[in-house]
């Protein structure tokens, strides 16, 4: 088509391909769900079905866009891992973290009314997410980022048990409640809990304790395939492989992953 | 709070600031939209509701982010201008790029039913958009910029005018159509229109011919303060700057944004 | 040529392209130049032969490279700005600041001998400077930065005039004299250098007071084609400008440039 | 230090720092040295001085910078290898690529004499270098980015000396020579100069058929050594280390790097 003698602003774009043959992690994070969950008037510390709406949503992402080989949700921030090979895009930054951030907010809006029947949205207060892409080298730092998230999770659900415990059971005012904490360590907390209140925290919910892992289970053939340098693969097999993502079943998880057992067999869902 | 040991991790994260006292264009595009229209039957060559609902969407943005000072939109797409001032999210790309994808494509969704009511959105074909950002160091790239949009519209729908028209008053395959459009400048195509079909293309909706400007309407008092370099102003004008633009009106215009005229008092919306 | 299997590693490099239409500025750093001036015995605190040997080298750096409209010294560094209309090597950053980098070194020991006849240069400890690209969009921002270079050297010019005066005049030892300048300001400082030993600061060369500006003189005339926007202009237009600012003279000038009277007019030498 | 107002054009900077735990790849190539080499009388198509010359440069940089691992050189270019582990200057590029070419060329030029003692350089024709960074996530890729460059020499020589044979010893044209290879494999090439002018190419100067590979050899306990995580190393480790690495010696070979054997023991020099 004809061309404007004003295209010459194109010239000042600039596209930051990722890195290649590295593993891409995109990480999504709840704008403002402080308000936006006490707006809603989520559960504390936590609400089954917001983490419900959650880990749903980035089933969908997952299924949306069959390059995420696995993720991991706790509280309001999911983090996609994208294989090595993937080529999605170009690997260009802007578009990558963009659609996820996009196709993440359409699959939560649409399913809030599952979640959250009684509670219809709000035009002024919709759900946003952003997102950022980090890049791994290898698989060691695949692992330690979400021995990271996992870790966070243990941390803030700790605190966050405890201090709403202290304010719904114990009465506190959240002021003396967050007193009351400050300085604790991990056995500090897990002693108010039980003394006080009778709880283990290791009986909370796992979900609460341990987050969501979701990995797109391809089956042991087809994982060992897609280890294989995607420069080496004819246009037909990368085709047949993508199916099979698209086909495979989505596991969730609550599990450890920060020992080794979940990774021994990692080569069956990350490449 | 107590950091463990995979916190190492962060280190990889990378963020791009873009420069600063540059005007930052966002542009959003929606995925896969030619799919989109047809499998939500939007009417062709233009449909006045999925304009509509574009422009609804764009200026709920442009009210939860009050840094934009206009925008411009046409077809899937939508093209946002923060000011050279602007420091939202201390001006971290990926972090604008995604926000803008979520915020508009929860927007979208939201007002959906209120331009499709007889439709609704199914889960397997959501909406969803791309952004780029795009740095432009003077006024006279921004107002390029938008002539570049424009003359795309123009010609895009010029073209698509014609082509439909063959189609479905001129009972042509499209094939035939595409073949009989190839190699035609403007004034063939004006002349098929007027010749064939006796349209008039000039009489067209202007929306479809210029597409939409949206500009906050700050009122000229304002817009001098704005234009002032940030970092002279205290937190409190700051304050106060940032209310008038979230109370400020948001003008929908259809006009020429490639002669002088627009811009002749581009200080009132833009800084 | 034939291709090797192994080029896909290309796919790996990344150019940086800086931002179309801003000025970018180039600053040069000796590298451990404290060590390298104390091997070479650089006379303290300012070393005249030092300076011009710095001053020669970067007049000599944009003869080599016409782009660069200007530049500043100061110590064992030095600035070039390129106008907003340069293309050199495309504006690719590595490219740039290693060719600056390369280039300036190598003048710096090839002039070597005509500033330190007596001294050779060790193989052990040959100069080096790296070097950095900032982008500025206006040239308000390049004047700042001027400004910004110039209170730099001021302000570690008085101190170290001061200290080097405490200890060869004064027979203090550099920790007393470190001592003794601490927390002092302007002030203090002038007067110590005036009250004990006679010194005006301002009757202190006026080269280590304001550092050196180099501009390229190309004369009004050309100065008003070459604000022109570059893709305006023929190619023919283009190289007869390079050859222009080529053979234009190089001015070495030891000015204020923070007040206004150097900035004036600055359409002469930076555009 | 008192900071002035100036000092807000500081944020404008951009440190793109280069990811961490993946190789780094910094590649000089010599500006401009079609003119340089002709300017100073290098023999054709190969000069032995200018080899060796570019080697020593090549060793120094290599003392001086005990980061880099290895290094590849062949005609005016050489790569330098940098540790996964590699700290140097916060993996900041501009900092990294600007040092390397500007020690490079510090050596060059100071070597020359050595090299070309009846040839002074001349002060309108010095050696400039510009400098890349890339990175690579694995060793494979390094190693294939080895075996690219020397297949990149392997093909220019032997098109270089076909070209330089016809032309001084066959008395062609240069212009004939060209069109005499136009479209020849590497079979026609090694044919025409076995049958016409009796030369076995494969006995050809291995310098000139396969490069220059330089290694630092640490030895085999040390190289386990660095190879570790450089995070779980003590400060004193790091500086017993980086000791060992300045001390050892730096191995010059001309082998084969595109098959197996010379990798098999990568460990020794690479980590």
């Amino acid at each position: 088509m004809a061309k404007s003698r004003f295209e010459y602003v194109r010239t000042y774009e600039q596209d930051t391909m990722l890195l290649p043959n590295t593993y891409i992690v995109i990480r999504l994070d709840g704008r403002g769900f402080h308000r936006f969950s006490a707006s809603y008037g989520f559960e504390k510390p936590n609400d089954k079905r917001a983490l419900g709406l959650m880990n749903a949503a980035a089933k969908q992402v997952m299924k949306q866009l069959p390059d995420v080989a696995g993720a991991y949700g706790q509280s309001d921030e999911y983090s996609f891992v994208l294989s090595r090979q993937c080529r999605l895009f170009d690997r260009r930054e802007a578009k990558l973290v963009s659609t996820f951030a996009s196709t993440f907010t359409a699959q939560y809006q649409f399913l809030w009314p599952e979640y959250f029947p009684a509670t219809p949205l709000d035009r002024n207060m919709l759900p946003s997410f952003d997102a950022r892409a980090v890049l791994y080298p290898s698989l060691r730092e695949v692992r330690d980022y979400f021995s990271w998230r996992q870790a966070d999770c243990h941390i803030n659900n700790l605190y966050n048990t405890c201090f709403w415990t202290l304010v719904l059971r114990g009465g506190l005012s959240e002021h003396d409640a967050e007193q009351a904490l400050m300085g604790t360590n991990s056995g500090d907390k897990n002693e108010v809990l039980f003394s006080r209140f009778g709880i283990n925290y290791n009986n909370e919910d796992i979900m609460f304790r341990k987050g969501t892992v979701l990995i797109r289970d391809v089956g042991a053939d087809t994982a060992a395939d897609l280890g294989e340098p995607q420069q080496d693969k004819s246009k037909r097999q990368a085709e047949r492989e993508e199916k099979k993502k698209r086909k495979a079943e989505i596991a969730e998880l609550h599990v450890d992953v920060i020992g080794d057992e979940f990774w021994t067999d990692a080569g069956r869902w990350i490449s």
